[in-house]
């Protein structure tokens, strides 16, 4: 068993480690850190995990984050980067579910989340934890990024044609859509129940955080530049993600799609590729680790239309988490991640 | 005042029919009809016109429908088409909610709706009922077939760029997501809350009946051929259209989008563009015949990125019916539909 | 036409009494005044009022409230009651949407709301504005105590069998249900979409503010101290208030209790008893000023259960403040609040 | 390892029992019939369990149950009735999740359930499976009737007072309020989202089947006859049961409810007593056997408030069956039922 320690565990992200953590074999929770919840039973503030775990939330200052093997950060943007040189000087692994290693630019990183980086130099050598992508390069990895929700379902949902470089790359289309939860446990007026229930909207378009790490993912995986619109959205429900993903095809010749999404997955546990002609729904993957991809090429026309969803909270965050965690470790791949999804 | 019926009074788009009409000033509802509901109170049924209104459906049949300056069809698809012949003899103006009479080539219309048309002659001399496009037309027309939820989003959406020729007509894209009532009155496993709330999912992606009817609308706009994927998508939410429309520039001069949309729309009533940078929210229509238009250029690639809202069951059915109305009687075209939307 | 001013129009009941008044025949709405957003286009605020408004919110000091004929307070607890002797001294009417006026017993008030009140001299001349109650004293009243929301939906439905003295006002049990924007709009973790969706829950099961204010209005009612347990709970939905009420029947004789409230409420225009059986929904209700009630007997039994339901930002706040504004100014008392519930 | 057949899986409570027995280390599933669905993989109808299940739907005629160690009926009521003496006399156990053996007086079962009963006889020797009232008698059932959702949600929350005998059993009021998937997975019109969304309502209040189903547990554990009225509601959520229960003290002197509640249930795995002050919410349930209850007295009164919440397709259906099957077969009694809830 590894000892493992969570730095800001009362967010989304936070709570949705621990429900994966508490009962995965291999893993001892020893510290969860709070700077505002310090000294209050974590099962208080998550009544969920009464009778599941028996820590209190310390203070980051005071904990001993570096008896750990590892440490995941489920912290706000920003926190990782303070800490992690000495974390890993100290010999401890991190995963970051924050977005502080994931842009190799830093630059881009800087304009896009307004603060000035902590530790450039860091950034280099940490690993992208996309598995299906990177797999090699996380099981030696000391410290990973672990990607943004929507990168995930969209990198994974574009990942076979751009692969195969079957699609005009200067152009693609990324419709997003995401459940409320992806903007965390924050007081916010425009994610109130009253505000966001019943209703649907677009935002970020002139901009979003999450359009530069897609387009770096995709950008090494078809070996030259890549372009994207990228169009987000709020959806009145809790968990999940569902990318509508629009490429033209630069082949004219016949291609099996369907045969390519298979083949390109075939061997991953957490990518399942839908038969022919169905629709994935967010709902059928919820509290579940699983991709659903669907791809589609409507009246035989040359725009492809791919449909990936992802449960935003674990293959989006905690579950991929778990899952690098497992990589790095040694532990069986799906090791305390394949839980049904809870329908409905 | 004109005298009104109503046939298939029972249905979501009946009961908004109803919400409307009966406190519109110049409209007198004389008749509503119901197969499986005759003789039962109105206001029995929909508890919310208690007080309001003092009628009872009656029989098809039996129904004085001859009788009414105007007859609404808020019915099934394939049901006007058996009336229609007999009311406009009578000297009866119709509106028709279903879609019997807005494809022009009846092969297509037959493929899409699994039937022979009824009256195929009548399709003709129908005129489609948006009055942004064909507000002439409509005021002298007999039969007006009032626009699908999805096509009157869509085709407003894309209107100006498309009119104006700066746009890719082979390629266009309508990312489009609806809230349930869209689905209607009617008992289905699928838009059970249990089933769509906390879910959210694409379907008809290889193929939609409204897809043809927006292909046919913006190809009379446009002056040629349009092409469009169309991927229509359900929201847990109960009214309520939000279109993501994409096309990509043809001209690469600069061209001022904002300026465009604002302009084309500056007399239309109920087309509002929102200011530039701005995302529209479909519950800021709610309850109200009111399109909220919003146009982007991300990063200022040759993608424009259009955002178009209504209300499915308002501007999407009933509301654009009445405008129709108003429009064919010569009445004030906001007349009885310049309800402010309901927020929160 | 009667010029009138908000204090306070960026909250729920705010944007509501906008909706309202803004289509009210008799009313010119002069001022709305925000500490915040003072300087803004009201409809920036509120999309939904984009095209039928067109002033700003001015500051509260400079702003010009003494010149209007009534002033609206939509404001939190406590301000009401700093500017009240001014306004009312310079002869403007003020009816108050918030508690500052609603409890007699300044001690109780000034227990539950947790602050010393600012001009207790005022509150026993202050009317408590449930027309259905105190019409008489409301048509002469210049400082109105709009009631809260639980406590109109609890008062309507005990009221005609404390009135008539047929049950045990010692053991009345009030368990009322509301949707999330009885919160306000208000950042706040507990009612964050993510939060409160999916999820069912009471609260304040110790003590709650409309408790007091409840028992007051019902013990004048019955003229005796009358002692209730109230219960509420957060529902997930955006408007409506739903309360199941309780009562055990002293007298052993038979009674026809739907005959009791079908006489109680004849008159009232916005209290509609529903035929015996039926159970009232909160939908239909949904933006109008209606209270429905149904009265039941299960088996017989002594157990008298009564079910009334309201839109809180309508009956429970802004719908019954401008029917107080009608009577206090002698306009129809229906005039400007008679919309038809929003179904679906 | 037993085998395990199901019969009826397509509705809610089979899908539940499928995620649960999927995981379960000592069961093998060996059929699952479906009348209509015959011959469809289990995974097209859930595409969820997708992966994790390679059975197809066969048809009840000719199914090898009788091979079961184990048969769950998770079929409408009076069907388990029609099979249930085949399949004792072949050995094998049988849990029945649907009504058909919860009630003991054969007339009102008749008169609730709208039919004759097939085999009164078995009546009798059925065991109510509340395993925190009737553990010894499950453990060497052969049949099992497993309680509705509100009466496991209702006899748990009053079962300390019950037993104590310290209230007026003879005005107990249960005021319950469901999820919509306790309605099913069955086409209806009020329970699709468009009806049943942002809506709240009382049902049933004339009476309801799991009445005398409490009545009947409260009088057996009272040792006396037990009147209640029992209020449902609808709530606009998919799981999760409330349920606000009074009672009226009838000893005078100090009782410390908490200490009672805590002890009652200190040895019960599946029952969470709150510490005092709190609120259980439905989320905190989520997918979890775990029943969580808190209790009150507000003001001090002799008015006893207690808040019950589960998850009515958990421990209102499935999980409590599987808690079941343990108990009658030996295994722990927690085994494969111990799931973290589901939070946000």
């Amino acid at each position: 068993m590894i000892k493992v320690g969570i730095v800001g565990g009362t967010g989304y992200t936070g709570v949705e480690l621990l429900r994966i953590l508490i009962q995965h074999p291999e893993v001892k929770i020893t510290t969860i850190t709070s700077r505002n919840e310090s000294g209050m039973d974590v099962a208080e503030l998550f009544a969920s995990l009464r009778g599941h775990i028996d820590l209190k939330f310390s203070d980051p200052s005071g904990s001993a984050l570096d008896q750990c093997d590892l440490v995941f950060f489920a912290t706000p943007n920003g926190i990782a980067m303070q800490q992690a040189e000495a974390l890993l000087d100290a010999g401890v692994k991190i995963i970051d579910l924050a977005a502080d290693f994931r842009i190799k630019d830093i630059a881009e990183w800087e304009k896009w989340y307004g603060m000035q980086h902590a530790c450039p130099e860091l950034v280099a050598s940490a690993v992208y934890g996309l598995p299906e992508i990177n797999r090699a390069e996380i099981k030696s990895a000391c410290l990973v990024a672990n990607p943004g929700c929507y990168p995930t379902a969209v990198q994974l949902g574009f990942l076979p044609v751009v692969e195969m470089g079957i699609v005009d790359t200067n152009h693609l289309i990324a419709d997003v859509k995401s459940g409320v939860s992806g903007a965390g446990r924050k007081a916010e007026v425009h994610t109130l129940l009253a505000e966001a229930s019943d209703n649907f909207k677009a935002y970020g378009v002139p901009g979003h955080r999450h359009h530069p790490e897609i387009r770096q993912g995709l950008t090494r995986v078809a070996g030259k530049p890549v372009e994207l619109t990228f169009v987000p959205h709020l959806v009145p429900m809790i968990r999940g993600i569902h990318a509508t993903l629009y490429a033209r095809l630069t082949k004219k010749r016949k291609i099996d799609l369907q045969a390519i999404y298979e083949e390109r997955f075939a061997t991953e546990a957490f990518v399942d590729v839908l038969p022919a002609g169905k629709h994935p729904e967010t709902r059928t993957v919820r509290g579940s680790n699983i991709c659903r991809i669907a791809v589609h090429r409507p009246q035989n026309s040359d725009t492809v239309v791919i449909l990936s969803v992802t449960d935003n909270l674990v293959k989006g965050a905690a579950g991929q988490a778990v899952q690098n965690m497992n990589i790095m470790f040694g532990f069986p791949e799906t090791l305390g991640i394949s839980q049904i999804p809870l329908i409905p």
